[in-house]
């Protein structure tokens, strides 16, 4: 409830960090960097940014990168940064999947740390080769299944197991969307077009691109190791080569049943990864789309809200939380756009250019009317309740 | 519904920034650093973050300041910075509100732009006072009324000007929140003692800190400026010096009628800041605990929900917004919180230290995992859903 | 949780019924009916159904009223009625607010007991008459503010009676609709007119036709007692002689205080009565338009959802439900509708007519595929999942 | 968004139904009695109550029936009611599954129309020989597959067919239960232990219970037809003889594939049947605990919902509607609590009995307080808005 503060990280010098892939104009680029500034523990310093080395150099530019550090290749990047004596300690890996593995490859042989995004690689022989290398390597890999850094998520996994459930029964997880309804990927979308290609993407298409999110956050809640599977793939879409929806049956060790269902072609449903867990004990259930709020249901009792930092919410969830109960994560975008409303603002006045008609911020007057108003508030209930000018 | 990259800002050079207020331990400090890093338009280089000196200190090493830069008083750093070749450009105030109008005058008048907390001042006079210094100074005046930032709050106020709504005729806005339901402050809690406190706040308790959001948000949306209120406070909670409660009804210029209702008792509201608008042609409705949506309602029509960046989203949503539809603000977070257990992990291996039990990541491990994965669904439904193990 | 029968009320004759208003076409007229005949404790037996001789007679064979018990007028009516050995024992008067005075009186005299459509009368000086005539009557007076019969509204205040809130501090209610958005009265809509109608409603528009609904909901959930007000009243649509919008501050008895806001010109809302409670020791909220849910947070607790038949749910809320947790009321409706596509269908049946095409109902065919259903599951899972023919 | 009245059907005699099962405190048997009701299409007026006959006498008693028509069982009824003048029309099954056939045979071949509870039967072969009968019969055989009576389900029916989705892809239903989460069957409670013993439920459990009402929802609204299914059945609860989850993969004719989940052992669950359609061109959401609502998103458009008789709801909808939008179904429920609380109070007047101190109705003074506050807004607001006591 209450809205005390949180005592930031102690301060570490921030890791050296460069990446791969990410360049202008990619979405998953920059939420990597944005993911990475967030908390202040990174520097980024250099990049290969794209296969296309003028659009590589191009993107280092618009990064505000060092020219020097700005590479055409994941391999030179690996190979220079490694001799550099304040070169990247650390790397994202934001390609395709197919490039996953010899882009991974070359930094954890050099010891450099490799943060890449998911799915791992384009197929199973890749991502054994893959282990292998980051087994030997001192350096760590990270995989970015980012819906396992949601508070409520941690929280749902320590309840899971602090035993609050009971024994496991019964799993539901669904990843709907419906941006692959029609056949965007031969009109060009980008976004669409790597991703239902068997060569860039591997053997899945829903599977992999959303269904292995789907069945990590099912198992990094709920702990359990998958046995076996039973599926029925579709691609619904005419000339679609992957698979963009799939129905999954679910045997895991220990006796719990689930279900899976990915699907890229469900109108009404923008990214509605979505986790249901039944215990003999008890019920959890978590929405990715408001993803602030946690239900469970101990079994013969009423059904609770957990938020994050709210009643009743643990350590797990707690420790990763960045604001107080009842601020949205989304709370701190909408903070940091009158940050950078400012920005642009202040960056205008530099030049003197005119600012942009469309950026907006509060000024000095909203501030005035805003204790106009609370004076006029206390003056008319001082005078019970009399209408006052403001 | 495309999950297409959205281009960064063209980059600027990062503007230079001082703090003061928000030391280590300050819950809106951090908010608003945070903020400034997110799109990486700001560099915090200098501080004077507690009027405590000796902590002050502390907090700047904690943040990793150069200690050169980190002051005692706002006043010195406020010398100090002016002078220096490469001083802040801008400065973030984030003390309770009393300071604002004293801390900001130093700044404007040297010509650094100010960024400030809300409210504006403690006290009308102060605000107008305020208000003349800013207005002479070439430095610009930042308040941050944050909840002005969020996408669909933007989309709101551009529809409310698109006509979309027709003429206003009601406004209901609320900001429940409940964690001043009992006297916290008087047992010490920070962020309740001050909050209460009309030397430090003001003449308004739950109206300043609370209910100056609220009647910014409904002006900020409805563009309509408010001709005069009446008002019923409370402070419910025995002792509590400032309302803690508040009732005030609304009438705007032009004839539209409002309500506005703030309250820090509402048991079961973390923070319910709830907008609703309705005019001759239609209605919308948005609530900050959930701000990824809008819900919009032309007269006679079906409702329907408006999500960010999703169908009918327009650009002044659009352009603050800065990741897909269906992934709500709180995704970057969840995200960022992966680099930052990242870092963790680094960190530790770098120094050869144990790592926290509690840091969790995903690894490598888990992508093998969700390839074998995908390929096991592929050979199942190859083989016609026949159970495969994994 | 559990689906366990509920014992119908011992069996009671049922109640010889009359009612006044309600002809062909009445919105209300048809709801009392229903509502009189779901428990079956009456026995709709004569009616003056309408003020045009006509149209009361029509209406009276259209419901299957003995003509001789069809009356011009409700005074007739009460004469008669209260002379017949079997004449009605009570009487629902559903007719304009202006009539409900005069109507009643005759019945209540003679000792007929009166069920009477809200609000009581269009003025308070009818209010007072009429208040006088049942208090010297041994006939009781029922006053149909229908959304106290909610389960859910019982368990409400069944809590506050409790104490589970602790002493009450704010009360929040609101009834906003959007129907009277645009001039409907003037294009002739019966519903419309007479509600904008001073001579037939009395001094309010939206106050008495919703407002008093929101105002007894209030009263009759928290025990409070009003003592004072202050209202700011609106007719948005030009030309409207009665309000369509009111904000009203509330003062009680005791110290709490309040606000209600009733619209009909709130565009998205169809029927939106919405009440919250906060207390010194817990919140409660309810919303009339998904009725089966109550929100209760206990302060420093998780918000918790109490639902009809549920978990925690009292005494009050039980005596007053009719089926199982989890079937909203709405089933029973739904249930209905089954027989009465049955009855048409038995009815065309009967007459050798042609079943009208839009009446469906399933048949003994689903009711086959349903059993093929299960067992072609079991036998799938028999064989481990294979794929089997329906 | 009118609240204009809706014509009640053309007036044509009560059916006489007779009941077979049902006798006092049987859940499903007053849920038909009130079903039958409500509308007024049926007089019940023979039962063959209870297969104990001195509790089918009882029951008989408590519901009012003539002892002359309360039978000792179903074969006795049929034949003696056949050979009455004003003998039963139709009659209704509200048995355990296993008795459906044999009863429903004795009506069937005496032309007594039947409406029966489901499923079918307790096994496919019963099941075929029924729809035998039925098929030779004159008499209608209606299945009580009650959610098909849903106004927001043949809304979505109707927009199925009108083909707003296009081309069906993709079907996801299901419906999870929580009761029997433990073994209640063990400690004898009557409606778990039918439900689990296979002798008279047959080969399903959770599939028969509830699994069928799923699949008849998912054909009645999609009208496809099931081509194959894979299933994966458990009993999680240690001794359970039948199903208490299921997991089930679906083919439909033409392509479409679906899911189809049920259960009684997930916790926080109680009633939650929810049918999610996708097609080329969009999807539909319908979810049974919030029934007045209904999702539909035109792919490429904004998410809308589509509520009961509100804005572009169709015939389909309309003609099974009995209140205006916004009253959810369960306003019904909650008039007819005001009705009945009334009916006690009557009845205890006529007696002299003390009247039960549960029963709450509003009285003259409620309507007293209406007018008053509607007269005090009124003042009020003619003074500015000046505090009126009440």
């Amino acid at each position: 409830m209450a809205i005390e503060g949180k005592d930031e990280q102690a301060r570490e010098p921030r890791i050296r960090l460069g990446m791969v892939g990410g360049g202008t104009g990619a979405f998953i680029g920059a939420v990597h960097r944005m993911a990475a500034r967030l908390d202040d523990q990174f520097d980024l310093v250099a990049g290969a940014l794209s296969s296309t080395p003028e659009k590589a150099m191009q993107s280092g530019r618009d990064l505000g990168l060092d020219p020097g550090r700005t590479y055409g290749s994941y391999k030179e990047m690996a190979i220079r940064e490694a001799r550099l004596k304040n070169g990247i300690e650390a790397v994202s890996i934001v390609t395709p999947n197919h490039v996953h593995y010899e882009a991974a490859k070359e930094f954890l042989r050099r010891g450099i740390h490799v943060i890449c995004d998911k799915p791992l690689t384009s197929n199973l022989a890749d991502a054994k080769k893959l282990k292998k290398v980051a087994d030997e390597s001192d350096a760590l890999f990270i995989l970015t299944h980012n819906y396992t850094g949601y508070p409520m998520v941690r929280q749902a996994r320590e309840m899971v197991q602090n035993g609050d459930l009971g024994a496991l029964r019964v799993v539901q997880v669904e990843y709907p969307q419906d941006w692959l309804t029609e056949a965007v990927e031969q009109t060009g979308a980008k976004q669409a077009v790597w991703r239902t290609d068997p060569a860039q993407s591997g053997a899945g298409g829903s599977t992999g691109d959303i269904g292995t999110h789907a069945y990590n956050l099912a198992c990094f809640v709920t702990g359990l190791t998958l046995e076996s599977l039973a599926a029925d793939l579709d691609s619904f879409v005419e000339g679609r080569r992957l698979d963009d929806n799939a129905h999954v049956m679910l045997r895991f060790q220990g006796g719990a049943k689930g279900m899976l269902w990915c699907s890229q072609v469900a109108p009404g449903n923008e990214n509605g990864l979505r986790l249901r867990v039944y215990g003999e004990k008890g019920g959890l259930e978590w929405s990715q789309e408001n993803p602030n709020y946690l239900w469970f249901t101990p079994f013969g009792e009423q059904k609770r809200l957990i938020t994050r930092n709210g009643a009743g919410a643990g350590s797990a969830a707690g420790r990763v939380s960045r604001i107080p109960s009842g601020h949205p994560e989304g709370y701190l975008e909408a903070f940091a756009t009158i940050y950078t409303e400012a920005a642009r603002a202040i960056n205008a006045a530099k030049k003197g250019a005119k600012l942009d008609k469309d950026v907006v911020y509060p000024t000095v007057d909203d501030g005035v009317k805003g204790v106009a108003f609370v004076e006029a508030c206390v003056a008319s209930s001082k005078k019970n309740g009399a209408w006052v000018k403001v």
